[in-house]
């Protein structure tokens, strides 16, 4: 996958989804020219077979070409659990700046190298093969049909929910900011995955997600730019 | 109006939107029983004329009665332009607390007061004669037609929007958290009102949106909890 894509770069590729995206595009058979896998902390991260196909990097020191970066994939995000009663203010302040900040902080970072990769790339249009940038939010983030989604659960997570919905809109509004920069923006819907994050109750597990989610980011064009997609590429209610 | 309710707080009630509810409510024929007018900043608010029907806090000392607090008027709210080139991480952060921490930790710190008003009124149902909390959020928080929304306009304002519409999921998450306790919750765009934070562009002043607002109020029923209604009492998209 991503066969289309010169330079990846990941967020949160030492565990869950993160991780398998790493290998899966590692073991492609039309592997990416560059992979950047990153976390906050390198310390556990299991790099076995990665270390010639994969550059690992805490954001520092960059090591990208002129030709800029193609797709970045804002993978981080935290799920806080609590109602509104035992969430206090630091706590949602905290999960703000993970799964809001964090992804816009690092496409800020990435900015001027996303620019440069649709100014390399001399073709038309919006892809992963010029600047794209995915972040994996979740159905749990749509306002829309949140009430039908919280039915089987006891209780709302208001830090998890309302920051998702607030990554949602960012990526409309960085939609519109850099659509003259031929950044194409989407936001992708993994699943309920088997993962730390999901638990052991969750609907697939992360290879049947990966799978779904790397081959969504190959087929986004224009038309999918301010997208909100699942895995298996159905458009989900905001 | 307010007919029904017997105690009403209101935040932000030193200007705008704020202040001219409270002016509507005091000059009511059916005045509300107790109003408490809240903001940050006493000074430099123009009390005169409300000064023996009013009671004006800064969140302390309160003087709720048995009956608790029938309406919850989350009237905060800061309006951050900036897009997300310019805008800063804590210029970000700024918008959350008071967008969407405000009017959360405001109900948490009323909330024994709702549930004694939900004892108190002895009837069932949901309305404002009981307990509900009422945030004034913008159209522009729906994430479903802020692509439309952002057309005329030359950049969209990340804080606002994202905080807007975290506030929105965050109305979801209350309405069902408190479901059991019979407090109503629901978000109210007062439409483009000529107010300081309006500007002087909007398309109708201050008390057509605020006659509006609080004849929706009156008529806000169970069937209305966890709703996005306008200053008309038009659905809005999430």
């Amino acid at each position: 996958m991503a066969a289309k894509a010169c330079s990846v770069l990941i967020t949160g590729a030492n565990r869950g989804l993160g991780l398998e995206m790493v290998k899966q595009m590692v073991e492609s058979p039309w592997p990416v020219r560059q992979l950047l896998a990153c976390c906050r902390d390198l310390d556990g991260t299991n790099r076995s077979g990665f270390s010639l196909a994969v550059d690992w990097l805490t954001f520092s020191p960059l090591c990208l070409s002129d030709a800029g970066l193609n797709l970045l994939v804002n993978n981080t995000g935290v799920l806080t659990y609590g109602t509104m009663q035992t969430t206090s203010t630091q706590k949602m302040q905290a999960a703000f700046n993970t799964n809001i900040m964090g992804p816009m902080d690092v496409t800020k970072e990435f900015l001027p190298y996303l620019q440069a990769a649709a100014t390399a790339s001399g073709k038309p249009g919006m892809s992963c093969s010029k600047p794209a940038v995915v972040s994996i939010s979740s159905t749990v983030g749509s306002i829309a049909t949140i009430k039908e989604i919280l039915s089987p659960f006891s209780l709302p997570a208001p830090p998890f929910l309302s920051s998702q919905a607030g990554l949602n809109m960012l990526t409309l509004c960085a939609t519109e900011e850099f659509r003259k920069d031929e950044i194409l923006f989407a936001v992708l819907h993994p699943g309920w995955v088997r993962t730390d994050m999901g638990g052991e109750g969750g609907a697939i597990d992360a290879p049947e997600s990966v799978e779904g989610l790397l081959c969504m980011m190959d087929s986004l064009t224009e038309k999918q730019t301010g997208a909100f997609l699942d895995h298996e590429g159905k458009v989900m209610p905001w």
